[in-house]
């Protein structure tokens, strides 16, 4: 008897970079079903010490795990861990626990409550909401006696199908046994997309229907088509696994400077968050840094560090690339990312709110410090020393910005555009800056005004929409007319066949995660410049960005018109 | 000896409008000093005698204010009234009465108190902030026996100058005697702007250094360029009321049809939020209505009103404008207007959230019971109407809308552009939509990236950017390549001069404020479409708003280039 898992069906989603998967369905299993509020048959001491066991087994547990998985994983971690052994929460669950309830109800209500806070306090605390949601999970769990929820672990790899993951369960991924991720929510920028594309993971996020797969289902993830095809037929396997061997035999190590198929250079940077990942990105084929966010240097403080410390980690960092070129951002604090020194915590739109440069002019003294330690470091180094403000909207601001750090001894001095109105008057901006960088997440978001961290506009944030690759055009046709490189660090910039039309939209340098670096390095040496140019009009004059990305996919397979 | 009051200096600012006024700076008094916290030597049931009794006076007094001053005044008093009677507060001054301190240190502490609450709730609560502000002075003059802070009321006409005007004092203005308003605070959408433009109040806001001007000193205040001249030269004053009588010379009465002075048509509509204005609109010379914002209809409702009671409102409308075009919104909520049926309230940024069309599409049967009262209403009215989406983003969404009204019966469906995507893919979107409507203040706030309700971002907030024009200028050309009708409904097109730009971009009607419909006839008369285009040539090359304006200005003063 044929069931719906025999006929081959196609899921849609946004798939993170351009990997290829083959293999059985295993979903996430259900949540804990809620614990019940039948009074406890146990003393409150009883109940109490059971309580504080598992708290404290649960807070290690995170623990362990984090130190397992070190980077990024181990600090999202450690601070569960820390949800785990707050006094407050433990307090709340005490007090439950003398009104009668069990140890299970009490953590589960506590943790219920200090979530709803959080919520209503916005802003980042509402984002920590799903973490504690996940580690009230695992301490009940374990009161339980019961296996936290969390990645299935068969004997044979798989493809993990889940609504989302929490960051606990992203960061421990085997991925000798995960051969792709699929979730039916969130989108490119979400937590798990991040993730994913960190650790170039093959990964299809926010397809409505996955939750529909059933577990041992064969489906095919792919993730340059945001596809997933479920049940698919012998000779789609087939085609699959010829791509997946075709794949594997091209060299995935540094070849040389980046360039098109008829040698047009296209430097390919890495994007930094600290100047510990500097020998890492080399190792993976970095000819320099096209985005260095500086926002670690200011996240622990609640005032800006003093010049000598910054001075100190951009010596650090410019000194791991010496001849070449590091883009370092200034402050980007706000939306997102707020400092209680800088920014108002009570705007209604963050995100449209006193941010970036904006901020940094209400504070020029946090400006001028950061740039006086750039110079510094710069004079002592042999790097190529690129500085850009974050946040720029109009001719005025860059003017502010190149001046300033001008008057601080730095010599090249740029705007990120991802703001429309920058990219709209790039020929004005560029006549002051000496480079311009594409942040094609932001510019996406305010360019279909909608925010690249709420799921349910995530459909919205996709750089292929032809909209946004208008708005790269127009800062790639000044760039060129003005004789100034204009780079891309946002997450287009990572996905092969979108960076192959950036450079057909005259984007001069491509910056990215360094993982991200060879696969965009393979993609590139396949086409010239003119079929990029090709490639560029075909993505501008579909009418979405499913439409662009499927029409420079088909050119791709189809023989050059010129 | 000559005072600083004695050179002329300039002051720059938003101007609300295009006025023009010269007379005697009078400014706002400062507000009480904050009460001593001396313990009071009164008993406390005296001290709550005179708490409560001052309380109730003002709750009166602020209605009775409410009353004389109808419209949107009105409801904000009347909310102004409620908080002066909450009872939470009046518990909260009685318990800090209780504890020794005065009436009126026990007000200045309960309501600032509840002003932080109100501010920790963020978002619509943390704008009622300035509010309550408001009622505490005003309960404590009452208590101190000395007038409530607010308008001077000389017995001369006078220029009022203060850093911000509350709800309060706005309403109640004397517009015989003050010939324009002057703020340091604000931009183009702050609540004393759109209260301004509404009255046809000569303003400049957001003027820094208006603070600085002496009682008596005269000023010109010229809105047309966002400028206050201070002790401005004899010949100054002069050649401003040279003006000022010539403009008073032209007619200010609907006459006819809105058109350029070559004969052009354009259109002059009306921007209403309720049927009952339509008779005040039409007396002030609409030819229709280029924007009706139904969000009244499910203002008070926590749940959306039936296809009935919205096809009678529908109706009433609809029979105000016999063979007339009607241009009907649908229903526009998030953002700063969300609905709790409609809305998540937990968005980080509401204005990049599930809004206008989003949050309509998520709730189909609403948009579904809207146009179906709509189809109906036009049935059995003789006006030409037409219905249009808000916060349109995609090809794939005007599909979707227009592909939906045509099945429900309507016969002309367009889409505002307010999203910069909208723009930038016109060509496409008006392939669809019958028609579009510019909404500029969205436009500019997503262009720009810059929360058009947030003080600390308003010099961004301008439509004469040279961004925000050029987008309107897609709009434009699209329309016109595919003979399809373009609008502008926000407060870019009651700006006279501005309104002359649109018109060169493409635009073909304009809707505003029926207060702003006779000037904006005025100015259009006294250029030809060809002038226009040339002004907008200016504006699109310009650098900033700011040189844009300027620009055109000095243009009109010139003789024509053709």
């Amino acid at each position: 008897m044929p069931s719906n898992s025999d006929s081959t069906t196609l899921l849609r989603g946004a798939g993170i970079g351009r990997g290829l998967a083959v293999g059985p369905v295993m979903r996430m299993p259900a949540p804990l079903p809620e614990p019940e509020t039948t009074p406890s048959t146990l003393t409150p001491a009883d109940e109490l010490g059971r309580a504080s066991a598992a708290l404290q087994a649960t807070a290690a547990d995170i623990r362990a795990r984090g130190e397992r998985a070190g980077g990024t994983a181990h600090d999202v971690l450690e601070a569960q861990a820390f949800m785990a052994e707050d006094p407050t929460l433990a307090d709340d669950v005490e007090a439950r626990v003398q009104g009668g309830l069990t140890a299970e109800r009490a953590v589960f209500e506590a943790f219920a409550s200090f979530r709803d806070l959080l919520v209503s306090m916005g802003g980042y605390m509402a984002e920590r909401a799903t973490d504690l949601n996940d580690v009230s999970q695992r301490v009940v769990a374990n009161l339980r006696g019961v296996p936290a929820p969390g990645i299935p672990d068969p004997d044979f790899a798989f493809v993990l199908v889940a609504s989302d993951l929490a960051p606990a369960d992203t960061a421990l991924l085997d991925l000798d046994k995960v051969l792709a991720l699929v979730t039916s929510e969130g989108g490119p920028t979400s937590h798990t997309a991040i993730l994913a594309r960190d650790k170039a993971i093959v990964a299809v996020v926010g397809a409505a229907g996955a939750l529909d797969l059933a577990d041992g289902q064969t489906v095919i993830v792919d993730a340059s088509t945001g596809s997933v095809t479920a049940s698919p037929s012998a000779d789609e396997v087939e085609r699959a696994e010829a791509t997946l061997a075709e794949r594997k035999a091209r060299p995935t190590a540094p070849t040389g400077a980046g360039r098109l198929a008829d040698g047009t250079l296209i430097p390919l940077l890495a994007n930094l968050g600290s100047a510990d990942a500097a020998a890492d990105a080399v190792a993976k084929g970095a000819e320099g840094v096209g985005l260095f966010r500086t926002e670690f240097l200011f996240l622990d403080s609640t005032s800006a560090p003093t010049v000598e410390a910054q001075q100190e980690q951009y010596t650090k960092l410019l000194a791991a690339f010496p001849g070449k070129k590091v883009v370092v951002r200034a402050l980007d604090a706000g939306a997102d990312k707020p400092l209680s020194f800088l920014n108002d915590s009570d705007e209604e739109n963050p995100a449209l709110g006193l941010r970036g440069l904006r901020a940094l002019r209400a504070n020029e003294q946090v400006l001028r410090d950061q740039l006086t330690a750039l110079a510094n470091a710069a004079a002592v180094t042999e790097a190529d020393l690129w500085v850009m403000a974050p946040m720029v909207s109009t001719v005025e601001e860059t003017r502010y910005f190149t001046a300033l750090g001008r008057e601080l001894g730095l010599n090249t001095l740029g705007v990120m555009v991802e703001v429309p109105s920058a990219a709209l008057l790039a020929d004005r901006i560029l006549a002051d800056a000496d480079f311009a960088s594409i942040g094609t997440n932001d510019l996406t978001q305010y360019t279909l005004a909608a925010d690249r961290l709420l799921g349910s506009v995530a459909a919205f944030q996709d750089p292929w929409h032809p909209a946004v690759l208008r708005l790269v055009g127009e800062v790639g046709r000044a760039g060129q007319a003005l004789g100034k490189p204009v780079g891309v660090c946002g997450e287009a910039a990572a996905d092969p066949l979108l960076a192959v039309v950036l450079t057909g939209l005259g984007v001069t340098s491509l910056s990215m995660s360094p993982a991200a670096l060879a696969d965009v390095r393979a993609e590139l040496a396949l086409h010239t410049l003119e079929r990029a140019q090709e490639f560029a009009s075909l993505a501008l004059a579909a009418n979405s960005a499913f439409e662009a990305r499927a029409a420079v996919l088909e050119a791709t397979t189809a023989p050059s018109a010129s």
